[in-house]
């Protein structure tokens, strides 16, 4: 049977989203019209605005609808503290602990020489303009524990260093809760590695 | 933190996706402004387009963007063949099978007192035009294996069976109250395979 091209386009589409195959799409695209045509309507719409009014924050990247975000505008959060994270996405992560009170620098990727990633293309000379305003303390790297983000903490490392900046790594071993039954081998040796006074 | 307000309503907005909870909503919409703003806009548009141009067949009530859908059109379906089924989800399931080569009536629902869907609103009156047609020579009964498909299928059966046509119903090789649309296809062609009178 041929599918309307509409709705072969429509399932298409839908596989742009992240864990969403082929049998999904269709699925979704088949429940939208069936049974949830208002719904359709709203994504669509929420889908054009986000475009169109969400732009990156001129201090630290992240999402925002305005110049500057709230977490930057905010005069509640502590401007000494300045923890680097790859994407807005991580920034949510973090701020869902509710137990970091500093600002935010996100990075927008990580270091990828293969795929032409250098520092420019992850704005590491805005990152050092911002970082030396002389309000920053300490620069606190949340980049992931992949090659890539390791070697991005790595380099800004060095690069805020040399500035006189205090610079962190925030800690690597076991999560909250976990047995060291079911973690892998490489966590528990570098969780053996980093032990600190107990 | 405040997320901004067209990052908020595009989660809430991403919701009406089925299976999709709060962390799947907002993990899909930080993929999509960060990694696919090109996807993005191309769902927005096949969700507009879809909703714009698709409607209901007139013969069979399956989706299309003409007046007849060309399942209906086709010279090469068997027109002695009617099958019944509650959804174009579940019209599209049948076709996957490719063991059936005769023709469609959506139902675009199923008898459900409580619910305040009766005869009139899953189109039943057309139904029995629609299969009086003198070329239909059997009705095949395909709607769900669930309390209210199987009691749509004895209500359609009754109704047909007195006008003297033949009726059958897809063999109970589902599981009780299972769905076509979840069903494997080899399972789906052995119950048309195994239908018998209703």
């Amino acid at each position: 049977m041929e599918k309307p091209a509409a709705l072969d386009e429509l399932i298409q589409a839908l596989r742009c989203l992240p864990g969403v195959g082929p049998k999904s799409a269709q699925r979704m695209a088949y429940h939208l019209l069936q049974r949830d045509q208002q719904g359709a309507g709203r994504l669509a719409r929420g889908l054009t605005d986000a475009l169109e009014r969400i732009r990156h924050c001129a201090r630290c990247n992240t999402f925002t609808e305005s110049e500057v975000c709230s977490l930057c505008a905010s005069p509640r959060r502590d401007a000494s503290l300045l923890c680097v994270v790859e994407s807005p996405g991580d920034l949510l992560m973090m701020e869902q602990t509710q137990s970091y009170a500093g600002l935010y620098f996100v990075l927008l990727g990580r270091l990828s020489p293969l795929d032409g990633v250098g520092p420019r293309e992850i704005h590491l000379d805005r990152l050092v303009r911002r970082a030396c305003d002389d309000v920053v303390k300490e620069v606190i790297l949340a980049t992931n524990f992949t090659v890539e983000g390791e070697a991005t903490a790595h380099y800004i490392g060095e690069l805020l260093s040399a500035k006189g900046l205090k610079v962190t790594r925030i800690a690597r071993g076991l999560p909250v809760g976990g047995e060291l039954e079911h973690v892998d081998s490489g966590t528990l040796a570098q969780a053996v590695l980093e032990r600190r006074p107990a």
